[in-house]
């Protein structure tokens, strides 16, 4: 074979996997159909971004760093230079997590990363060395945490996902499956306020369980907080992470959706012991992710910070018109479906009722494949994502997601409108 | 074992190597003498850093977007979503390279990483996927490439460099001892430009060779051209990937000497033919990026793209300031240790005479190891850094690197007349 005419199967046979080809597809339809109402992509509403203010929140963060006696050609110098490995905001990140989430994390056990994605490659390589070792995801799963598994050779077992997140008896027995062949669980990935695309909370109980059965069990559980914050306010359930009093929880979470996606950071914390000298597993992070992006660009974690310490340091006050925006807009969405096809729910058709989160899932009488979506696009001008790109295991066919964070009320209301003529003229609901 | 106390033997036994703990230990050396000159880190100067105007770049790039057509809204937000996994500023960086080095780059062909270090990984991953294949590497080599390899268990096999670059006789005996044994060099990598550390450059006829080498073989170049705008103006010689006519070469830069290291921005320009449908190697790249850190912050690459702008589209403009610094500080370097050390050299101490680059190499008759480092800099306030870490085969014990990029010229003078008394008085050289 030469070389320079790639065989694409021989060379990427990991990569050629439905996964990117839907992902690839769905972008593809999108460019296609630009008029149409867009249920797919989960991306934050524009008119968080029309507002920011990079310049304003790089000042505010300069302001800080003369203010912890700093001069400012040192404080300005430390946006340009290259900076630590495990973050330059990490004090300001960890005050807000312990005042808004109860999480007691030392500045020295966060890790600030190129965004959750790039916190999840790293936690999976530094925590997965062995091909015996197992990670398991709730099934549906969110494609960043499967990809970075994938992309590192790390084995998934699916386990399965009702309304109050992982089965925990499908995982118990994952365990005791994988020890019976000579294996280990090593982690159990979960997203427990609204799983993408799953829309799953987990109640108090549910994490308490899961934790005792980590313990039990001996793995680790990787919490994904990244909807964390669109729970209605003053219900909030505390993370997993402000709940595990014997280390088993590494938290990974993201301002792409409470600042801007556009910043790319987001942030581990990882405050397990790797030995007797006081080491953490945020140090390994940190020393990995000198191999992958050396660090976290300063100039997008000045502007994070900046915003941070614009709204008090709290990271509940600058999420909390998004939340009530997100809100909004979930509930505007399920009361149109409710409207519009409430008369033949449960019976040809059905979708969830999340109470937080970006996604509602629906289940169809059909499958919901490319063929499908390309007449929804064509015919209908909307678009949403098939599930089956979510799932490991083949299920999900008959199963499409609908994103309503970017959308307007009304746009909403016109997609659902042509989402159930859709329906009803070509899916016979 | 309970997972909680983590058995660092075990589970990172692949990080646990002199090369990680070199690094920290350098930190750390450096932490404890903070009035040390020192001639370690490989970072820019700060006057560089001193006059950069993100809010000025930034609008410069927002000026040609609206240029190219779109509403300042649209420009805006461009700035704060989710982009294109491969890149915002494809089409500008395109240009320079093809109007400044020869590199006929479209823009569908690059794609922007974060710092040269992800696009290292990424190449990596995408065209190592058997463990029968190889990578080749000159001796000594960049920490941030056998680093990436490492994570991903990449293999490597050691090529000796001459200050003309990678020893072509020997990676062509490695190729062949690569076959015998069933497997493949599947790539090599190359910094031709001032390798850091070795300083080696690569002549034209050398680099005609490789690609011939290359083409005769059936491997890869990863070109790394972090350096070569250090090369005095009028002297360039042309890429790797100017000169490859057959699609040998995927090419791998970076903004952080000329921009800023704070804006983590490089890319990797990469367009051989992956099948019959017009796909590019680029187009597994940067789907790869997906699963590693999304995609580039567009507000990174605005700040680099309205650089570019600023400075006439051209690198070469962009960086000629920086590189008629570098250039007067190796000089000035080479000059006082010559002058210093001038009547021991060749006898008892040595040190090559790069044409560029950061780095000069020095070898001493002793072990330049960290006690030698530590008495060093607590005896005469002077640092650098030990060679061992960059080696693959436990070569370099005797050597040291001092680099000058960040220094002032009264600096270099007085760090390497430190540097003499030391090795007059502790080496006996």
């Amino acid at each position: 074979m030469n070389a320079t005419q790639l065989d694409r199967e021989s060379l990427h046979a990991s990569l050629r996997d439905p996964l990117l080809g839907s992902l690839g597809f769905l972008n593809e339809v999108m460019a296609r159909y630009p008029d149409a109402i867009s249920f797919a992509p989960g991306a934050p509403h524009p008119e968080f971004l029309a507002d920011l203010d990079i310049q304003r929140y790089t000042e505010r963060f300069l302001d800080h760093l003369r203010d912890e006696g700093r001069t400012p050609d040192q404080a300005r110098r430390l946006l340009y230079e290259y900076g630590p490995g495990r973050g330059l905001i990490n004090g300001i990140v960890g005050e807000a997590l312990n005042r808004d989430h109860g999480i007691d994390a030392d500045p020295n056990a966060i890790v600030i990363t190129v965004g959750a994605q790039e916190g999840m490659l790293l936690v999976l390589r530094v925590l997965f060395r062995s091909a015996a070792d197992l990670l398991a995801v709730a099934n549906p799963c969110f494609v960043g945490m499967t990809g970075a598994a994938r992309l590192l050779d790390v084995e998934r077992v699916a386990v399965g996902e009702t309304a109050a997140g992982i089965d925990l008896d499908a995982l118990a027995t994952a365990c005791r499956e994988a020890r019976r062949e000579g294996r280990r669980l090593r982690a159990c990935y979960v997203a427990p306020d609204f799983s993408n695309p799953g829309g799953a909370r987990m109640p108090l109980a549910t994490r308490l369980e899961l934790l005792a059965l980590a313990e039990r069990e001996d793995f680790f559980v990787l919490e994904d907080s990244a909807y964390a914050f669109t729970a209605p306010y003053g219900s909030q359930l505390p993370p997993l992470k402000a709940l595990d009093a014997v280390g088993r929880v590494i938290h990974i979470g993201t301002f792409a959706k409470v600042c801007s996606p556009g910043a790319r950071v987001g942030y581990v914390v990882a405050d397990q012991s790797v030995g007797d000298d006081g080491r953490m597993l945020a140090d390994e992070i940190a020393a990995m992710k000198t191999m992958v992006t050396v660090n976290t660009s300063p100039l997008c974690q000045a502007v994070v910070a900046g915003m941070l310490l614009q709204h008090g340091r709290s990271l509940i006050e600058l999420s909390r018109r998004k939340a009530e925006r997100y809100q909004r807009n979930l509930d505007h969405l399920i009361g149109a479906l409710d409207s519009c096809l409430g008369d033949v729910r449960s019976r040809r058709v059905d979708w969830n009722r999340p109470y937080g989160g970006f996604f509602v899932r629906m289940c169809l009488p059909v499958s919901a494949d490319a063929d499908l979506l390309e007449t929804s696009a064509r015919r209908y001008g909307v678009l949403w994502t098939p599930m089956a790109q979510f799932y490991l295991d083949g299920g999900g066919d008959r199963q499409l997601r609908l994103s309503c964070s970017y959308l307007d009320i009304d746009q909403i209301d016109a997609g659902v409108r042509r989402l159930a003529e859709f329906l009803k003229e070509e899916v016979g609901v």
